[in-house]
């Protein structure tokens, strides 16, 4: 808790709201005081080209495959301190824990920090996991530019990362054995379960994509409602349908989809002019990828039949449409055996949001140890978990890390 | 046409908008400018004190009543070139073809420009008829603030503007025969109809207020369907109620009301996350009083019921609640006539939007000519009237103009 809270310290800012953009001066800072706290812990100190930082405590065995366990430091804007550090911290406290107490192990630990996990400032997530796992191409990072204009490009050349090397970062997955994850749920569901502990099966892929309808700005005193092509109106009409589909595939059994219209942009915007443009933002989750495509599918069509009735025109611009992730079923075996062991009371569950792990899977077996979040508030300064919820986490993450270290899986 | 288009130039931006918010340097210029075309046809000048500009001719009694004739030469952000000035350049055109056919008049006419009709800047519409009606109170003035955050009150008094001296602005009834004003339609009706002149009955009146819903903002990705409060989902069932009952009360028996959401924000505002807080901006339209206050009570209830259902909170903001007002009817009668002799194709009807007229009716009998809108559409650069049409609405304000001052109304 005290590494925690010191680095929830950094980038502190209104309501105890924490922000560590991805590069920024916290961010960095945050990453530093991380690197001090791995070498405090004895641990050898690997950070790669892009900022992943590895500290590894070897094995008896220093060429087997390493177990690796972490999440990220950086944060959204205004966001809180435990989602990330607390799946960072977790596994140092672990590392520390079985070295402490000499526990025998067979394979090396790395304790790891990914880089850039928030898409908030460039709005790419996973980036440092990303990159890892090898899965980004060069265009994507060449397009990214921040709120404030700054390309992701000029960024990384400022802090002398030559992007020509990014792509060789993919790491081998020989040199892996697993990769476990410790993090806040960001969701309702353990709360209102009383679960103090969650077991990730899967995690949910969005389909992402923008609908715009354009109609005619009208003048809001003189245009007679027969005669209007209201953007607004078609645009709430969608808005009232992604929850209703969605609602119909909520359900356990039919994928889990969740849908929300997050971000909407209307113009002109004011008071006295009928809304001639309408752009809405809609996410649409599962752990299902027919049951995402499906309900994105029918989304779509929904929206060109409402523009057809009111004869304006609509444009669906696809943002992003990733697979669901499935994590290993053989690590969440060890964590079920171990919650059953010790009598802890768990929740087998999905993931609703991205993590690192979901890029970790595709190279290695990958598994997510959930807490529970206080009220299911996340990217908020309440985000809040309970001392003892982190505690009973970093115990279970570190007893499977044992586990997974010495027996084969 | 050639004084339209010089005062058009003044604050021309790209693709053609006009900008000239109230009190700024293009406003002023164009000012400048109209004062400077009064001087040359021969008029008698007063500015008063906020800036309002009466050009005087004398007719044969000096001592009788004036008719007034204007509107105002202010516009929007990226406005049109006609809203406003063509009623200012009308009258100075009619003035100066009464003075060089020298024309007998009994009555002195003047030629009115007020200043900052439009509410673009402090929010504040009809400012200058406004005072001149005595319809504005101190504290209206001393809360405008523009988007740049400068107070009207710190405008007013770097011009040299004392706010003490405004609300002497309000001028004696007495000295008054009756006030007319030309102006496009700024509505699709005239060109649906083919009519080139519109007969104003009354002009309607807004009810303006903020509907803001406060649920609760969720990660979009965590959060299951059921467990959500989602603000904008609440703000598109009232969206969609707002079309639908303001078509109920469409037809011109039951109030011609328009409804319409016309700005809205959302918070957070992101794409991974369930909106929080949406806030409506809502205005309701309509020549009668009753219906629109109706109107207005059924949205207000629709979206209390609609936040009960959600068990999400609500909150109604009363921005503005006016009434209609109707024009002299012995003014209408009047250009009518005027129609009929010279066989032109009119259409009775209300404006919905508001005008300089609305408060000079308070004062003085008020009259309104209206000439058609291109697709109907105003407060835009694609603003555009037929300079046939300018001409015959000038011809038959002077006629008119000609009329009421040679005899009793």
């Amino acid at each position: 808790m005290r590494d925690l809270n010191a680095i929830g310290r950094i980038g502190i800012g209104d309501h105890g709201s924490v922000t560590r953009l991805v590069f920024s001066i916290k961010e960095l800072r945050s990453r530093q005081v991380l690197i001090h706290l791995m070498r405090q812990a004895g641990l050898k100190i690997q950070v790669d080209a892009i900022g992943n930082i590895f500290g590894r405590l070897d094995g008896a065995d220093p060429k087997a495959p390493a177990l690796l366990a972490g999440s990220h430091l950086d944060t959204v804007i205004h966001g809180g301190k435990y989602d990330g550090p607390v799946g960072v911290i977790g596994a140092l406290e672990a590392v520390r824990t079985i070295r402490e107490n000499k526990i025998p192990l067979r394979a090396p630990l790395e304790v790891v920090c990914f880089i850039g996990e928030e898409s908030s400032r460039f709005g790419f997530s996973t980036l440092g996991s990303s990159l890892v796992a090898g899965e980004v191409q060069p265009k994507d990072l060449t397009n990214a530019v921040d709120a404030q204009g700054t390309k992701l490009a000029d960024v990384l050349s400022s802090l002398g990362i030559s992007a020509r090397n990014l792509f060789r970062l993919a790491r081998d997955p020989k040199s892996m054995k697993a990769y476990l994850e410790l993090h806040i749920e960001q969701g309702p569901i353990l709360e209102a379960k009383a679960k103090r502990i969650g077991l990730v099966t899967s995690i949910a892929a969005p389909s992402r994509f923008k609908v715009i309808f354009a109609g005619r700005a009208d003048h809001s005193g003189t245009t007679p409602m027969e005669m209007r092509k209201d953007a607004l109106v078609a645009a709430a009409q969608l808005i009232e349908y992604v929850e209703k589909i969605c609602r119909k595939f909520s359900s356990m059994e039919k994928g889990r989809v969740v849908g929300t219209v997050g971000a909407m942009k209307i113009e002109p915007g004011v008071i006295n002019a009928v809304p001639g443009r309408a752009e809405l933002s809609i996410d649409i989750r599962s752990t299902s990828a027919p049951a995402k495509d499906k309900v994105a599918h029918l989304v779509k069509q929904r929206g060109a039949a409402i523009a057809r009735d009111r004869g304006i025109a609509i444009e669906v611009l696809n943002i992003r449409a990733e697979d669901p992730v499935p994590l290993d079923k053989r690590l969440l075996r060890v964590t079920r055996q171990l919650c059953d062991e010790k009598a802890i009371d768990y929740e087998i569950m999905p993931s609703g949001a991205g993590h690192d792990a979901m890029q970790m899977a595709k190279i290695t077996p990958a598994g997510m140890i959930f807490i529970p979040s206080r009220r299911g508030i996340s990217h908020n300064p309440l985000e809040w978990t309970d001392p003892d919820d982190i505690a009973l986490g970093a115990q279970l993450l570190m007893e499977t890390m044992i586990r997974v270290a010495n027996e084969p899986i």
